[in-house]
């Protein structure tokens, strides 16, 4: 799923949607945008957009268009992301399935839920990726080991 | 209060504080920032620097440096302002006491209670502010005149 067009040309206040992926629980929202004289806005609602209630927002700024961020997975917490300025490319990675998004407007929004492997590379220059987190910052929640990822993947459908 | 230092002068990583204002309840934080050669992050996490389960966030942009935005209080809802990208002026004002505060780097986030008059203004071109708010959107809870919200403001004062 790659959806790129240029902001400028797309008409106002596009009708909000949300898109389902072929990655397990990832979906892509874009909300609605409010334009008029005196600028923009967007907003992201939990219980519409956002399916948990935020304890964390963090943003990822400066970052060279050649590095690549995240490659890790969260065991717990569900994040949705959002390019508040310039874009970022986001791969998200169920174990079986992947898909790439690419984040190039405000009111695009992408729904990760609990263990998605994620990637983010090709940061505009000025790009700033917004994450609203639903667990507070924890070491032992994350995956950063691809093959131990796949392994608790495997041994989630196991117990299922 | 006025921070507007050079954000590429000012030593990495510095230490997180916050700074009340004289205005009731408004507190400025300067979150952690991690730099490395990656790129930049700063998180505001709730307990430590939002005082509330985030509902609702919001993005303004777009706005011409000329115009004003805000001009309203809350009655219930609480925010927790951040100027992701660029710059912007918020002015917050209790009913007695009123301050500027320039918000003019990702990891400036101003904390404004109910009950507070804001004005936003000065955006730079590139300015984009995120609110991360208490509540789901209800226009129930704005007020729009200044003249009433410091009549709601003496009689919260009477009836305590």
């Amino acid at each position: 799923m790659n959806i790129d067009m240029n902001t400028r040309a797309r008409p106002a206040d596009p009708t909000p949607c949300v898109i389902e992926s072929r990655v397990k629980g990832v979906r892509l929202h874009m909300m609605r945008e409010v334009r008029d004289a005196r600028g923009d806005l967007c907003a992201a609602e939990v219980g519409r957009d956002v399916p948990f209630l935020v304890r964390r927002s963090f943003m990822i700024y400066n970052v060279p268009s050649a590095e690549t961020r995240g490659e890790h997975a969260h065991r717990v917490c569900a994040q949705f992301l959002m390019a508040v300025r310039g874009s970022v490319r986001v791969l998200a990675d169920d174990g079986s399935q992947r898909e790439e998004f690419c984040l190039d407007r405000p009111n695009l929004g992408l729904y990760l839920p609990p263990m998605i492997w994620g990637i983010q590379h090709g940061y505009s220059h000025d790009g700033v990726l917004l994450a609203l987190a639903s667990d507070l910052y924890d070491p032992a929640d994350y995956i950063r080991d691809y093959a131990q990822f796949l392994a608790a993947v495997r041994a989630g459908k196991d117990a299922a």
